[in-house]
C-alpha cells in the first residue's frame, strides 16, 4: 500500500467486532442534535432540571477540602471497588430489601462497582457466553444489552411479557424445551429487568419472583444457569406494590446477580454501578474487570460513597420520584387525553381515531422512565416507515419498538409499538409533545387501508 | 441441586473467562495491604503527595456552582466522549508534537476518550483479535496488557528491547518469518510503549519510531496492521531526548493508534484516558465501548477537559516531573551505591558483590515511573523464589520481573530481573528501602554457588 492512498487497506476485525452492531440509537442521537427543538421522547437521558448539582458541589467540596481524603479520591482504588463505598451499597440495599445486613446472604466482598451498570451486564456476559451460547430475555427487552449478547454472539431467545412482567410460564415452556432437545447445555444466563422495565415500564409481578428462580434452580443440573436481574429503576418507584429483588429468594447467593446503578436514582456524570453475585462470579468479574479498566474511577466512587453516607442519596431519590411521577402522570394523561379513554394497560382507542376496531394500548407503568405505546398494526413506527419521519417533522422523536424485539421463528418482528422515555423531556413539554404526535397517528391512520383485525400482543 | 448445597454447581464459563488470568499483581496488593511498613516498589501507583487536590478542589468548584455547566457535567455524554475534552485533547497534542492543530492528520472525531488508557487498549484489542491471532510485542512488556492480549486469544509474541527500546531489527526479522510461513495473515497488532516503557522504563530511540511504521506498513499488505502506540508516560519526562510520537509520522492517520491518559500526568482517580486512531477503528471502537459502558464519567470529563483549560493540567505534569526526577535520582543513586559504581544502563557489579563477574545492570531512565534491574541470574527473582520473600520479610516488596516476559521457544521466562516502582514511595523511603533490600540480595548471593557465567539481557 503506498502512503497515502486514497482508499485505506482494511483492518481484519474480529468476529466479536463483525457481530457488533453500530447503537442502534446512534441515529437518534444525531437527529435529536440537528434539531434540538424537537420534543425527545427518545433519548435515554435523565431529568436534567433536578441532577443533584449543589449536593455534588457539596460533597466534592468535603472530599477534596480534606487533603487525606481528597489525595485517595484521586488516586488509582481496586478492581472490586473502594470498601467504603460497597460498605455502604450493602446497607443500601439490606434497606431495600427490609432486612438486615447480616441476612443479605451476601458481604460487601460480593458486591463489585463497575463504571455503570450496564459494565456489570456486560462483564457477565462476556463471563458465561460463548458464540452459540444461549440467552433467555423478555420480548421486549433492554436493547443495549440484548445488542451486547449478541455481539458475544449468544443467540438471544426471547419470551413474550405481559402486564406482570416477563411471562414465567413461558420461560418455563422454553426451558423444558431446551432441555429435551439437549440444548440446554449452552444455555448460560436469563436476562431479567425484574423492575419498571425498559422499555415497557413493566414490573415482574410478585408471584413471578421466586418462580422464575425456582426455574433456574431447576434446570441448574449440569451447571448453574444465572439469573441476571437488572435493578437499574427499583428506586423509581411512584405508586403500585413495593416488590422484594428476585435476589432476596437466593438466600445462599448461588444463583443470582442483581445489579443495581447511581444514573437513574441519583446521577449518570458519575457512571457507577453495583451489581451483588456469587462469590464465584465475582472472582471471575473482578479479573476480567482487571483487563478491562483496573478499577472504575476513585473520585467517582468517593462521591457515591459519601452521597450515601450523608443521606442526599436517598433525598435526591425521593426528589426525582416525586419529579418523575409527575411526569409519568403527565404522559398518562395526554396518552388518555389524545389517544383513547383508557390508560389502564389494556388502552382503549380514543373515539375520534378513524380506526375504531384497532386497539391502542399503552402501559399503566408505577416507576421507571419509560411508557410504551403500541399502535394498531397498520402503522409502522419503524425507523424508516412513515411515522418516524413524519412525528420528527411534526416535532417529535421517539424509540421505534423494532428494536426491543427478537424476530420469530419466521424473522418476523413487531413493528407497532414504540418507546415513550419522559426522562430528560420538560414537564410543560410533555402535553403538546403528545398531541402533536397523536395528530400525525390519526393522520396515517386516516390514509391507511383498513387491515384485518389482528392480535397485538405487548 | 438442593437448595443451600454447600458446594455449589459450576457455572459454564466462556472461553474467554477461561483464558483470562487473575491479575498477577493482586497478590502483591493483598501483601501490601497486610503489611502497611513495606517500602513499596511494587505498587503502580502514583506519587500520592503531590496528587492536584487543590486544583480539583476549585475545578469542581468551578463546574458545580455554574447550574448549567453542573447539569451537563452530571448527565450522561456521548460514546465517543465530551465534545469540548477531545478538542483540548487535540489542542494538547499539537503542542506535544510541536505542530499546528491541522498538521496533525487528524481531527477531535479520532480522538477517543475512555475509562483510563486501559480501556482503549481493550477494545482495540477485543476489536482485532481472534483466538488464535499474532500480536508483536516487547519482551518485557507492560504485562496488564499482554494478559489482557492472551485473555483474548492472542498469541503475544515477543521481541527482545535493548537500551534503545523494542528492538526494531526483531521486529523486521519475526515480520519477514511470519511473512514467509503465512502467518502474517494473522498478525492483528503491534504493541509498542514508545516513551518510558512500563517496566524497563526505557524509550523508544528517534531512529527506530520511522523504521517500526515503514515495517507495518511495507507487510500491510492483504490487511491492515495496526501499530499501538502506547504514550501513557510521554509527559513524564525529566531529561534526555525529546522524542516525537510514533503516530506523528503516520501522516494519513492509518496505522498507528497512540493512546494517553490523565492518570500519570494529572490523576488517576479521574480514570480518563483518550487515543488517537484511525477514523474506521474510531468507529469500531466507539460500537463497542457502547456495550462497554456508553460512555465514560461526564464529570470527569469535565474536570479534565477544564484542567487543559485553565492551564493546571499543564502546571500540575511539570510538577510531577519535579517529583519524580528527583525519586528517580534517589533510586539510581541508591542503586548506585549498593549495587555497583554504574547507573548508566550497562550497569556494573559493586565492589562488596561477593559474586563479581556477574553483573548486576539497571536501566537509566529519562522519564516514568519505574528502574528495571537485573540480578545475576543465580538469583531468582520470581514470587516463588527465595528472593521475594526475604525481601518482604526485610521489609521491601517489588515487581518480579517474570510477569512481564513471555516465554521463549523453549518456555523459558527469564527469573532474575524485577520492576522497581518509585510511583508512590516517599522520597524518604528509598535510599533506606533500596538499602535494605540490596543486603537481602548481597547475603543470597553469598549463600548461592558461584554459577556459570551467562549473558543476560535487558
Ligand atoms: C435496564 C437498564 N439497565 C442498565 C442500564 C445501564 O445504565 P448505567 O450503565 O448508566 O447504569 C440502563 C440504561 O439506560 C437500562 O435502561
Ligand atoms: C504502559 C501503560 N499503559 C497503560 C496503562 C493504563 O493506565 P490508565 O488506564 O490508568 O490510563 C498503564 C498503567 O499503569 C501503563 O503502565
Amino acid at each position: 500500500m503506498t502512503e497515502g492512498s486514497p482508499i485505506p487497506l482494511p483492518l481484519a476485525w474480529s468476529d466479536k467486532a463483525k457481530r457488533t452492531k453500530d447503537s442502534p440509537i446512534s441515529f437518534l442521537i444525531a437527529e435529536a442534535m440537528r434539531n434540538p427543538s424537537l420534543v425527545n421522547f427518545a433519548a435515554g437521558l435523565v431529568d436534567p432540571w433536578s441532577l443533584p448539582v449543589e449536593e455534588c458541589l457539596e460533597i466534592t467540596r468535603r472530599i477534596l477540602s480534606d487533603v487525606d481524603r481528597g489525595r485517595r479520591a484521586l488516586q488509582y482504588d481496586t478492581t472490586l471497588g473502594l470498601n467504603d463505598l460497597r460498605r455502604q451499597c450493602l446497607k443500601h440495599l439490606a434497606s431495600l430489601e427490609e432486612t438486615p445486613v447480616e441476612k443479605l446472604g451476601y458481604g460487601p466482598d460480593e458486591i463489585v462497582v463497575t463504571t455503570g451498570s450496564q459494565q456489570a451486564l456486560y462483564l457477565i456476559g462476556d463471563i458465561l457466553v460463548n458464540p452459540g451460547d444461549i440467552v433467555i430475555a423478555a420480548n421486549p427487552s433492554y436493547f443495549v444489552y440484548t445488542g451486547t449478547l449478541q455481539s458475544l454472539g449468544a443467540h438471544v431467545m426471547a419470551v413474550p411479557m405481559d402486564q406482570h412482567g416477563m411471562d414465567v410460564d413461558a420461560v418455563a415452556k422454553l426451558l423444558e424445551k431446551l432441555d429435551r432437545s439437549g440444548e440446554i447445555s449452552r444455555l448460560k444466563l436469563i436476562y431479567c429487568t425484574s423492575f419498571y422495565q425498559n422499555p415497557t415500564g413493566l414490573t415482574l409481578s410478585a408471584d413471578r419472583r421466586p418462580r422464575l428462580l425456582e426455574l433456574v434452580k431447576k434446570y441448574s443440573r449440569t451447571h448453574r444457569i444465572l439469573l441476571m436481574e437488572d435493578a437499574a429503576y427499583r428506586e423509581l418507584r411512584y405508586d403500585g406494590p413495593v416488590e422484594r429483588s428476585i435476589k432476596s429468594y437466593d438466600t445462599t447467593n448461588q444463583f443470582v446477580a442483581s445489579s443495581y446503578t447511581f444514573s437513574k436514582p441519583f446521577a449518570p456524570g458519575i457512571k457507577l454501578g453495583y451489581t451483588v453475585m456469587p462469590k464465584d462470579l465475582a472472582h471471575a468479574v473482578i479479573a476480567q474487570k482487571g483487563n478491562h479498566d483496573f478499577g472504575s474511577s476513585s473520585l467517582n466512587m468517593h462521591i457515591a460513597a459519601e452521597a450515601l453516607a450523608d443521606g442526599s442519596y436517598l433525598k435526591h431519590a425521593e426528589v426525582l420520584r416525586g419529579v418523575y411521577r409527575r411526569k409519568r402522570d403527565l404522559v398518562l394523561a395526554a396518552l388518555k387525553k389524545y389517544f383513547g379513554r383508557g390508560g389502564d394497560g389494556a388502552g382503549s382507542p380514543s373515539d375520534d381515531l378513524p380506526d375504531a376496531e384497532h386497539p391502542i394500548h399503552w402501559t399503566h407503568t408505577h416507576g421507571g422512565l419509560y411508557v410504551w405505546l403500541t399502535l394498531p398494526p397498520s402503522i409502522d413506527t419503524s425507523r424508516t416507515g412513515p411515522l418516524f419521519g413524519a412525528a420528527v417533522d411534526a416535532g417529535v422523536i421517539y424509540v421505534p419498538g423494532e428494536y426491543a424485539f427478537q424476530p420469530d421463528e419466521d424473522g418476523h418482528v413487531p413493528q407497532n409499538h414504540l418507546r415513550i422515555c419522559y426522562g430528560s423531556v420538560h414537564p410543560d413539554q410533555i402535553e403538546p409533545g403528545i398531541a402533536k404526535f397523536s395528530a400525525v397517528v390519526k393522520k396515517l391512520l386516516a390514509k391507511t387501508p383498513r387491515p384485518v383485525a389482528q392480535a397485538t400482543g405487548l
